[in-house]
């Protein structure tokens, strides 16, 4: 019964290639699931990897990380040890007595080296994540350029580590060379369709982790609420948010969620998407939005940033100069699309600038306009940016500008050849929506990890334009009711692609990978949905 | 960014009447969302209700549930006054001290009236779940026939208070007369192609008592696991669950779920679904299962149970003994769906047997003789049945079967009148596949609300066959991860249209007690999740 028909059911078996059994396969004989067991795979996988059939066990009472005697020490690192100490011995989780076998050998240290200075450090996008991973009993070793490196290697070296069946803790013998593919991994939140309490947003930042993305785009803002606290315009959330108290950011919220992400080497890049998108500014912002007209009289609507009034850049240098004093990270990201004309077209005082400024009846050369007064701010006051594809497509001028590509025009290749052809720096995120959920949410992640972002026509400096990627979740349809569990494991795909080697695209060593790693994710504690029917050891309950 | 193009974006706005608005109807002026409020809407919407403009306070320390003076009184009751005084004041909520307005009266009393013994009691399709509610201050009334009509008018009572902005609670001047549509208003989980831990089977039975669903369908097992732990074939569970401890209902749980159950008026129907869907049982159940032949030989798969052996009786006859035992309902689900004859076809034992028979090649004959086995021996322990359509289809001749319609043969209507004109009674369930998550949850509700189970073409004996409907979650892809999110608030579409009257269609409406009930599960609790961009005054957290 758990499909409508046979015929749609046949449908799927052929087509639907990673799905897990659809009830109609049980018309022949029938395979049963069989447990996910966690056997020390990695996701995503690293670039090089030996494992040897030699075995160490681990035990809680005797194994320490320590710091190489030439290693910068710092708290990124030092939270890390104690984060990883909890993960691999399930401190919180179920207890087993570790029985050691005589016979093997025990690896009682991690010790690790980190080379450049650490304290107090943020991740950017030059930053290394480059390690190298010795695991030699009694002592094993992790290298690396610097803090977030380590905290790449040791996500690796947790994941390595698995139980026997008497709950014996082994690891192998193995040696990891990993760096990442592409330097940009991140994951989008959408906070303005719903508010996504911080809890969330911090499972969330754990998920990242575990699955070594680096960049949390916060898109914060949006047309149906402003849940960021502005110290500037404390109005833009006490008018702008869904509920000024219970539904706000505040400050130390920001300053939490920054810091959350800095000791897991994820970057915070938050966007605030202007002209368009920005209802929810209108009330703590009076004049900054256009004033919408029906013939010559005002009929009291308003849309998008008003692009002709000097108060408008006004408003925004403050608030991107707060932007850059609370977010640490070099780059903000400026929005810049779906600009509809209607509004500015149907107000006369707009009309009268589009002919004082020479535009005739373009408006695209408005909008253009507008953007590059705001890219300037950002730039004159410190800050790199990320902008949507259109504005690149519209013919902005400076080539530090970076480009995210969110729709196929026509297809997603065109788009990337098209906008590295011209030089540009680009991110993909179109074919990464996960917010796009389906029936089967056992098949959609297939698609999501086939995708990748350099194949397209083009030279090799082209792709070399393409600085990685996003998976987003914009939130219509998403709050902390369901955030975690329609994200993840799917968001591991994209996590994949984005990290390792583009000839790592075997199928069904992915599908075991993807089972183990969402398994992982449950026995942390995170609501990771299944993939496919079957089970895993520790069940979310 | 939030849509993949223009172009679907244009297409969503024009078909998707229901969904919240999809960012790219911002493009002109936009409404921002309100908050969703409590304001007294009672989701399913009762039969008959009139709110009077005059309004009574409550407060916690006066407020009290008392029998009346002739009524019954018993544990069903009882616990529900504990649970309903928590719900109603927010015992584990946020707390706010209530203002009472000097010239409001309060409401002090809620006096109930059960006329028929209750204690011990179990709900059945015959049990009466009318109540009138009268809320006049100082006391209100509620008369029921039965305490599951007290469970009932005690959802209604709590979902008619809702607090003012000063945190004043208030319930207005009401009357109501409510009764259901339908006798058999159902969920269906699926434990079997995942496990269900308890703590989110009684999540999702309180999201039933809160909108007056009252049949706990449980597909415990099927292929994929037998997670129900048999006393007279403990092997079933010990070789065929996931895992023989932790993916287990013992005994214990399976009586603590029954009586979490009959404590909110829910009925609870096991299912245990032969010939079919069977291959769990093999392992501990040897001999049951037909053995599949390449050729001559046997090749070492098997199908189905074994419908030629005695053997296969005997051990349905005590399964199903011990199933009447632990299950009070009167009602067992026997399954019967999806039954391929290709292993039949390949064993040279059921080829004589076929012979034997006289049923030529025709195996759907043999498929009829198993079927009227398993319905004799439920008629002789004393147990009556629901079974899948094909069953009906096959021509049982029994008329007292119930038949469950799940898929379009051609259409869902063609099937209601033509079981119903052969005289069976029929539970509608195609339409209502809850499992088919897809992108936009904002939308979907609308389908299964439209669904009538009596609008088809047939006399009014043959509309009066239509005893209810379930709405069913198969587990290909829900665990416990996202059970609750998935599943509700959608399903509140399905428990109006089964409580409701049949004019009960205006959407607009609908949509409001829709948003509204989905805020108050997630304040009591659970998460349901959004079905537009907005937010509840108490999120999720």
């Amino acid at each position: 019964m758990a499909v409508l028909s046979t015929i749609q059911c046949v449908f799927s078996v052929v087509l639907v290639l990673f799905a897990s059994p659809l009830p109609c396969l049980n018309v022949r004989a029938y395979q049963r699931p069989v447990m996910v067991q966690q056997t020390g795979k990695v996701l995503p996988k690293p670039q090089m990897m030996t494992v040897s059939a030699e075995a160490y066990t681990l035990a809680m009472s005797s194994f320490k990380f320590t710091y190489g005697s030439s290693s910068e020490m710092c708290d990124i690192v030092d939270q890390a040890f104690r984060r990883y100490y909890d993960l691999i011995f399930d401190v919180d989780g179920p207890k087993k007595a570790p029985k050691v076998p005589e016979s093997m050998a025990e690896l009682t240290v991690l010790q690790v080296m980190v080379k450049e200075p650490c304290k107090g450090a943020y991740p950017s996008l030059e930053s290394s994540e480059n390690y190298t991973l010795t695991v030699t009993a009694p002592m094993g070793m992790l290298v690396a350029d610097s803090a977030w490196g380590v905290l790449r290697g040791l996500e690796t070296f947790s994941q390595l580590i698995y139980r026997t069946d008497d709950g014996t803790m082994i690891i192998n013998k193995t040696t990891v060379e990993d760096f990442p593919r592409f330097a940009h991994r991140g994951i989008l939140l959408d906070t303005s369709r719903h508010f996504i309490p911080l809890k969330y947003i911090k499972q969330n930042l754990d998920a990242m982790a575990y699955n070594k993305f680096n960049v949390f785009h916060w898109h914060i803002v949006d047309d149906q609420s402003f849940p960021y606290q502005s110290v500037v315009f404390p109005d833009l959330s006490a008018k702008g948010a869904f509920n000024p108290y219970t539904h706000l950011y505040t400050q130390e919220d920001v300053k939490d969620v920054i810091e959350y992400s800095r000791l897991r080497g994820i970057r915070v890049v938050p966007e605030f998407d202007t002209p368009g998108h920005t209802a929810s500014w209108g009330a703590g912002l009076p004049g900054f939005l256009t004033p919408c007209y029906d013939g010559s009289t005002p009929n009291g609507k308003y849309y998008a940033a008003n692009p002709m009034l000097n108060t408008t850049y006004d408003y925004m240098t403050k608030l991107l100069q707060e932007v850059k004093d609370v977010f640490p990270d070099k780059y903000v990201h400026l929005g810049g699309d779906e600009v509809n004309f209607n509004c500015w077209k149907s107000n006369p005082d707009i009309t009268k600038f589009m002919e004082k400024m020479g535009f005739g009846t373009d408006y695209s050369k408005l909008e253009q306009y507008y953007i590059k007064n705001i890219l300037d701010i950002s730039t004159s006051i410190g800050r790199d940016y990320i902008v949507w594809q259109e504005v690149l497509d519209n013919g902005v001028q400076d080539k530090s500008t970076v480009g995210e590509v969110w729709f196929e025009n026509p297809t997603i290749q065109a788009v990337l050849e098209r906008l590295t052809a011209k030089g540009y720096r680009v991110l993909l995120a179109a074919g990464w929506y996960l917010n796009h959920d389906v029936y089967n949410p056992g098949t959609d992640w297939a698609d999501f990890y086939k995708l990748d972002p350099q194949v397209f026509n083009g030279t090799q400096a082209q792709k070399d334009l393409v600085i990685g990627g996003e998976a987003c979740m914009w939130g219509e349809y998403v709050d902390g009711t369901n955030l975690i569990a329609r994200l993840w494991p799917r968001a591991s795909a994209v996590a994949e692609r984005l990290w390792s080697n583009k000839d790592v695209k075997n199928m069904a060593d992915a599908t075991v990978r993807m089972d183990e790693q969402r398994c992982r994710m449950v026995r942390r504690g995170l609501n990771a949905e299944p993939l496919h029917p079957g089970f895993c050891q520790f069940e979310y309950d």
